[in-house]
């Protein structure tokens, strides 16, 4: 029996939960936002109990010295070494890890040079890491990648055909994101289902503000939509996807702006937001869908591109046995999921809309008889940030 | 009975066919090459026998009257009014023309107003136009565009999930390209198929040095792989096809190159060539396959991205009820048609090895039980130009 602390640190904001292992039980989670800033909010909650304060938090080490202190005031922990080890989400990983690690300095400079694949994140990832060793010096603590889990994809899958000097000097290649709710759904989809992994094609769909779709193939993901930033693949709440990619030089041109500005523009100003003209929430789109045209169109065009997805990934497989919908819009738009899902009978699925009416929990939303299963599954990165945490410190 | 030059026009190229209309009859054709160039290269052949001369072309009009000098010495014709009609192939249409349209004063003003979408080949286009105006003044002429056949596609496939305000002020949306030979390959395969085009479902593969990929339901194109340019899609000759488009600026600062060198680079030293490191053309990767790594790489990343096409365009339409392989590669590869068939059991496609043989000509390759049809048909952009002069000059 072990605690294990969960940590997903931002470069202002650090969001932690704390497992008991093997069991997986949440004894509290939180979230302390504006780190750095005045009014920092630190936010805990202990079963269903929610506890919110407003604090000046000027850095990091102060969060988690606040965190470890309020979990043993509040009677969760009776002592620090009650805390057996920490595992903390790191956005890139490169070429470097094709699985989680326990986190030496080594691994730290190995983080720090795959930085600039993600230099927004894997910078905040590190602050956060570095402040619960300065807490907790003895604890032992565990990397897990979001790009791990799709580092098993063939090079026929991750290469750009672009001049191969590119990947060899530049790195450039597909990563793919969101690995470890891929890995958790496809792993959960397998024991729901009552057949090992390794027998199983499957096509997980993460739908959140970002989504991404990734082929499984016997437990191993060999594509996914996502490239080599998280830019790409489908339309998502503010980002376009794919796009052609000439358009970069000719929007420059008509709009004057720079490069950079057009790839934040693509990422921060296009996506449903873009074409609903109003929201990059899905709520609100739906909610606005049948009196706005452009409510609509965003979420045909959604819908469109993922259901594109899914015909390639059962292609790309030669088939597919199930279909996974997760994150906050997989979990919960009836709307989106039966969209996606028309028109795929010829593939061997067959969904039953009373059951797609499931919201949040888990479900097979499929007919009985569809050869091709058709899952809800809430993800928990989480929990496998416990698991592989406690598998790598035992 | 009508005889019909049709004309594509290059900046300093024109390739020609007159033929024999309603029996679709070529009665000659050829090819000047170096216009304006020192030692311009005019080709044509008669039936079978092919005759080159070297000769200084200073310009379109000087090809033009060479082409119409030779036709007459050669006994194809025997006055120039045996030239009914000329038909032109235009690459660029905009949203302006979803028809080839007979070419009046306000229509050049058109494809004018639609070159920035095409900067290097409509003007060329033009200039062949002028230069037959300038001969021919009393010949009825037609433009036939690359973009028509896909005007039809819905919003959802069209629009890119960018700012709106993209679209409305730029033009900014897919527009899809090789249409007049997607065109005419839906329609000979509605006929082999003894069936209505109206009642099909067809996906086309148009791999040559560009390749693209065509969902064509019931006659009517719905979705193609190209986009706003040529560039995208899937891995051609020399083009990157789609690429994460974060990926520009990162380039850019690796490379310390412009946005606009690094597309000249994605649109003519990516794709294949960029991948076997040593060509662009298909034969030349085939043949050194067996002993060479990076050109297996190119041939499996060129066939797996056209594969997950099918799945992608077999989903859009529901469905499919035959694939068609056209152009250079599609029509005499069996490689690659063998690798982007196969494992698509799953959605009805039994393609036979030996009847894949076929080199060149129309075929079925499929076995005769797949409910999915395969099948080899060899292009032809010209018979449409003339189709469409004879039915819009007649």
């Amino acid at each position: 029996m072990s605690n294990v602390l969960a940590i997903n640190a931002g470069s202002s904001s650090l969001k932690f939960q704390l497992i008991r292992m093997p069991e997986e039980k949440v004894l509290a989670k939180g979230l302390v936002e504006r780190i750095g800033l005045s009014d920092s909010v630190f936010t805990m909650a202990i079963d269903e109990n929610e506890n919110e304060s407003v604090i000046d938090i000027p850095e990091h080490e102060t969060a988690v010295e606040l965190l470890l202190e309020q979990l043993k005031s509040s009677g969760v922990i009776e002592s620090m070494d009650e805390i057996n080890a920490v595992g903390h989400r790191v956005v890139h990983g490169g070429e470097k890890f094709s699985d989680s690690v326990v986190i030496t300095d080594h691994v730290i400079k190995t983080i720090e040079e795959v930085s600039e694949l993600a230099p927004l994140h894997n910078p905040a990832n590190l602050t956060g890491i570095k402040a619960f060793q300065e807490i907790l010096p003895d604890v032992p603590m565990v990397a897990v990648f979001d790009t791990a889990f799709h580092q098993t994809m063939p090079e026929k899958s991750y290469l750009y055909s672009l001049p191969y000097e590119y990947y060899e000097k530049y790195g450039i290649r597909k990563y793919g994101f969101h690995g470890t709710s891929h890995k958790y759904v496809s792993q959960r989809a397998a024991e729901m289902l009552g057949l090992p992994v390794e027998q199983l094609r499957l096509i997980s769909c993460h739908l959140g503000n970002g989504a991404s779709i990734a082929a499984i193939d016997k437990g191993r993901s060999i594509d996914t939509s996502m490239g080599f930033t998280p830019l790409a693949g489908v339309t998502m709440g503010t980002r376009s996807g794919n796009i052609d990619p000439a358009l970069l030089p000719y929007i420059m041109e008509k709009t004057g702006k720079e490069a950079d500005e057009i790839v934040n523009i693509l990422n921060k100003k296009s996506g449903m937001l873009a074409l609903s003209g109003f929201s990059s929430d899905l709520r609100d789109i739906e909610q606005h869908a049948g009196e706005n045209e452009r409510a609509e169109l965003a979420l045909e065009v959604f819908a469109a591109r993922i259901h594109k997805y899914l015909g390639s990934y059962a292609a790309r497989m030669s088939g597919v046995d199930a279909i996974i919908f997760t994150a906050g819009v997989g979990e919960n738009s009836d709307v989106i999921r039966g969209k996606v899902l028309n028109g795929l009978e010829f593939m061997g699925v067959y969904w039953d809309p009373s059951r797609n009416k499931v919201r949040g929990k888990e479900a097979f939303i499929n007919y009985p008889h569809s050869p091709v299963k058709v899952m809800v599954i809430p993800t928990n990165e989480e929990v496998v940030i416990a698991r592989d945490t406690v598998r790598l410190t035992n």
